[in-house]
């Protein structure tokens, strides 16, 4: 039996936007409706700053018995390279998803199964303690988002704030960068990206990656900063942020 | 510039065969004459039993600069879940191979990385030792292998036996089993393990599973057992074949 489906990223990436409980239950009702399965990648569900909220939509009424949720440890415990992660749903759809993992996968490396597993179980017990890492972590990153907010407003690029997630979009069309000696066969912000990285040291992922032959335009005067970095690759960037806007005027 | 470039795999699975030295520098000889790359899979290179001895055709005259050689962690400390190899070669082949790594498998576990290095460190200045992982893993295998041959010959499964790696190739064709109860659109080596999984709980691997269509017909008389189990699982295998054997007699 066929079936649609969609793909939900709350929070999201690269938009930092997280999805709010009125906007998920507008999508679930949307599903319940036209029957259709919700894969539901959640891998930023503990990176999410004040004022924000995250809602797994498999919690919705009808929702559990068609989502599968998608979860990281890289993305949880900051471990990137570890490249483990889970779903979680009904077992009529996860059963599918074992005979992929079987054939693709296969098996994962067992000690760091083993010490994600210890990792849960620590921070589990501890869900209302301030060191409890799904508190902690995300409490230390907003400092950093809004540390890289001033910083890249300080020199003109217009960035958007996000909700939650490791990234910021920032407009970098406002900053006229003389861009002329870069090839011209890509969209903007690739040209914009290596002239910075060539020219300031600086580096940043082009936002039309992320889209569609269709979409690729609307998002060419945006580029992704990560501000997931220890505080002496910020201050590095805080140094090469300043230097150049001491250029500019 | 295009180039052409051979994969060349020994010890080899599932075949089992190392290459001789005289193999090995007939491939070399026609690699140089036709100025051809050499993608040297040898990751089963400690896997190799009395009589046998392995060579990396990297070694040979000539080769270095055109050979890539592949080894893996899995194989060679037994940790195959912890996917982790290396790639040796010439620095002007190597780094294709990191602006591959890059845009694909990005970055592997450093815990594991840190923990294979520690074992090399520990084994490498230990070569001559029995105890080395290198001596000590085929040794322990050689048992284990030749066991696996006689159990399988006491059944009418002529057994091929390797001179390296996990597995053992058998060709299953006189044992004459009664598969007309399986589905018909499947070789007869697919059939045969589904049957034998089955009926006799004891599982394999077809060998037409690793050829193109041109060689299926060839190799679906024979299937590839794995002999590197716990000595109760082939204790257990053991138990299932003599019971196996009583019943044809």
């Amino acid at each position: 039996m066929e079936k649609d489906a969609i793909i939900l990223n709350t929070p999201h990436n690269p938009l930092g936007k997280v999805y709010t409980k009125e906007e998920l239950q507008i999508i679930a009702d949307l599903c319940i409706k036209y029957d259709t399965l919700c894969i539901s990648d959640e891998v930023y569900e503990w990176l999410v700053y004040s004022g924000n909220k995250h809602f797994k939509i498999a919690t919705f009424p009808g929702m559990w018995e068609r989502t599968i949720t998608i979860g990281s440890a890289g993305k949880t415990f900051s471990v990137t390279g570890w490249k483990i992660g889970w779903s979680i749903g009904p077992n009529h759809l996860i059963k599918h998803l074992q005979t992929i993992q079987q054939n693709t996968i296969y098996t994962c490396a067992t000690p760091l199964q083993e010490a994600l597993a210890q990792a849960f179980w620590i921070d589990i017990k501890r869900m209302d303690d301030p060191e409890c890492y799904f508190n902690s972590l995300p409490k230390e990153l907003e400092v950093k988002r809004d540390r890289m907010v001033c910083l890249l407003e300080s020199v003109g690029l217009k960035a958007i704030v996000p909700d939650g997630g490791y990234f910021i979009i920032a407009d970098v069309s406002l900053l006229d960068a003389d861009l002329s000696d870069m090839k011209d066969n890509e969209p903007y912000d690739y040209k914009f990206v290596k002239w910075m990285t060539k020219n300031k040291k600086l580096s940043a992922i082009p936002v039309s990656a992320f889209c569609n032959s269709e979409t690729k335009l609307q998002f060419e005067k945006f580029v992704r900063f990560c501000f997931i970095k220890k505080d002496s690759t910020l201050d590095a960037a805080e140094e090469i942020i300043r230097a150049w806007n001491m250029q500019k005027s």
